[in-house]
């Protein structure tokens, strides 16, 4: 198959490949925490399907998953397969509603086979719009994210200053897309030239910088004269204190994510935020995706509308062969990747 | 006079005691920090008004003022009248909307008389409905932030758990008061175990504990064994950080005040805590009364009926005379008042 025709027409592997978490990692997870075997494909039970997984998912989050530090999930046990989206079609069925042939993206694992039951699945299609990968990050939590976190938290108006970091990035991106379409002027941070270069000429930010520069005071001042309203936050940390001190009166905080903060055992130190919060008035929300399911559709809806308008553009960095997962997750946090990562399991 | 006589009936002093900063303080202010001096009575130009001051507030919030530290209103200049607010009555005027015998509350300054334009009433009234002192406290800054903070950012919920930092205070008492009356669980945090059973038994509370409990992890755990939905915290520091890992899944935290940090300079620092509003999914919101006068009438409105109603009782620490102001602000940061601390200025 190309990559771009949406129904897979190899043969089915024999086998089920399955990354199981091997160890429980400290901070970044590394390929050694991960460990690959092999086994007969398993029989849905009962109100069960059975999918054949076609693009798996490589998220900032799963370094959480694979934790054991409270977090908005149970970690992932010791020997079992690796929690991870991916979209897949469906491949045998004891569920009416999803019949074979039905596409599904949901809590499939890194495998290529999955049986779940449909409180797995998140959204599930009888037809890719759009090539199907799309369906595993901009049509999926990463977009979804951004448009659902963004207006509900971030509520922008039209002429508000938003800065985003990861500003790239598979949720940043759109992010910043988004709130060009409201209106807004749009500021990226990111962690190299490449990718601020791609936030102004790819995804159309007005502007961007580096959260590297030696004198990151000095660009924030530089590149945030008027401060910002907005700010989309990904990472936490110093980079994120420095941001706050740059809201304007009555701004919104998205917090979408820590990622700049490896390990939250011993838990990190840093400036008091709390009295920002009060004297700029400050609203400041956290986000998780999965509380959102009944906003799915509408938000996908107006994703794949400003995908068809050229409102909205995104880039895949697709990896072949599930071999390749955790060295993905790797390059994930590394900053190597140039898009969403997918692994096609192939 | 009697404090329940809202006319006062006194000869006027022939000249005008004015508290003025003396220098600026590092942390919290002490009497050192003012200076008593007397001065003729000013004439109101045109648009002004001249207000004998009766009830002058002492508010935590003066601090802030005093100090240069970047805040939500410029700093007092060094000589000039302590910036307070104050009940007064109009004895001259050149502004048609407030003709002498008008009761006004506003900025009036520490001191006996104060020209003043309208700019600087936050309220006036004919005739107060309660006791006078009232609207300098339970009907002022302090009721009027419970009533709308705890609304407007709090958000509750019949059923929901409230904790409450300064939870005697003169704008902790009242939000405990108005969660118990919106079906909510309060639980009252205070500085001492009078205080903590004037919380329970002044102020209806559920339950009350001192953040100076030897092991406060183990006391927030058997007073919130449930967590908490709304934490309105007037303290900031440890304790917050302490009762922000108590919050339930989107949890609202109301930032009315940090009345716990003496100085932000050098900017101290604490556990970080957007892993907490990330994984919690907490809203997280500053709150400063002086944005919120469109709903001033409205929230006094309310706030009368409750005292009318029986469900909202208030208590006031009145000290007589303005030379007991700058001791007065003292006090209040030491805790020894019982009660919305006031000067009548007699």
């Amino acid at each position: 198959m190309t990559r771009s025709d949406p129904v897979p027409t190899y043969s089915l592997p024999p086998e089920n490949r399955q990354w199981l978490l091997a160890d429980r990692p400290v901070g970044v997870p590394t390929p050694d925490n991960f460990k690959l075997v092999r086994s007969a494909i398993a029989k849905p039970q009962s109100g069960e399907m059975l999918v054949r997984n076609i693009y798996l998912s490589v998220d900032p989050a799963q370094r959480g998953w694979a934790s054991d530090i409270g977090n908005y999930s149970q970690p992932v046990a010791i020997g079992l397969v690796m929690r991870a989206l991916a979209v897949g079609v469906v491949v045998e069925s004891n569920d009416a509603n999803f019949a074979p042939g039905t596409f599904v993206y949901g809590w499939l694992g890194w495998q290529d086979y999955a049986v779940v039951g449909p409180a797995q699945v998140l959204t599930h299609f009888a037809l890719p719009e759009i090539p199907l990968s799309a369906y595993a990050g901009v049509l999926g939590i990463n977009g979804l994210t951004a448009q659902i976190a963004f207006n509900r938290i971030g509520r922008p108006r039209p002429g508000n200053i938003v800065v985003v970091t990861t500003a790239a990035g598979a949720v940043g991106s759109v992010v910043g897309q988004l709130a060009r379409a409201a209106g807004c002027r749009t500021v990226g941070v990111a962690g190299s030239v490449d990718k601020t270069q791609r936030c102004i000429e790819r995804f159309g930010y007005d502007d961007a910088f580096s959260y590297r520069d030696p004198d990151r005071a000095r660009a924030i001042a530089r590149h945030l004269p008027d401060g910002t309203d907005i700010l989309f936050d990904n990472v936490g940390g110093a980079l994120l204190d420095d941001l706050v001190r740059a809201m304007r009166v009555g701004g919104r905080i998205v917090q979408c994510g820590t990622a700049s903060i490896a390990s939250w055992s011993p838990a990190p130190t840093g400036f008091r935020n709390e009295r920002e919060i009060l004297t700029r008035r400050l609203s400041w929300g956290g986000f998780v995706i999965f509380d959102e399911k009944d906003r799915f559709s509408e938000a996908r809806a107006a994703l794949l509308q400003a995908i068809g308008d050229g409102a909205l553009v995104y880039d895949e960095d697709i990896e072949d062969g599930i071999e390749r997962a955790p060295n993905a997750l790797r390059q994930l946090y590394a900053g190597e990747n140039a898009g969403k990562k997918l692994i096609w399991t192939s």
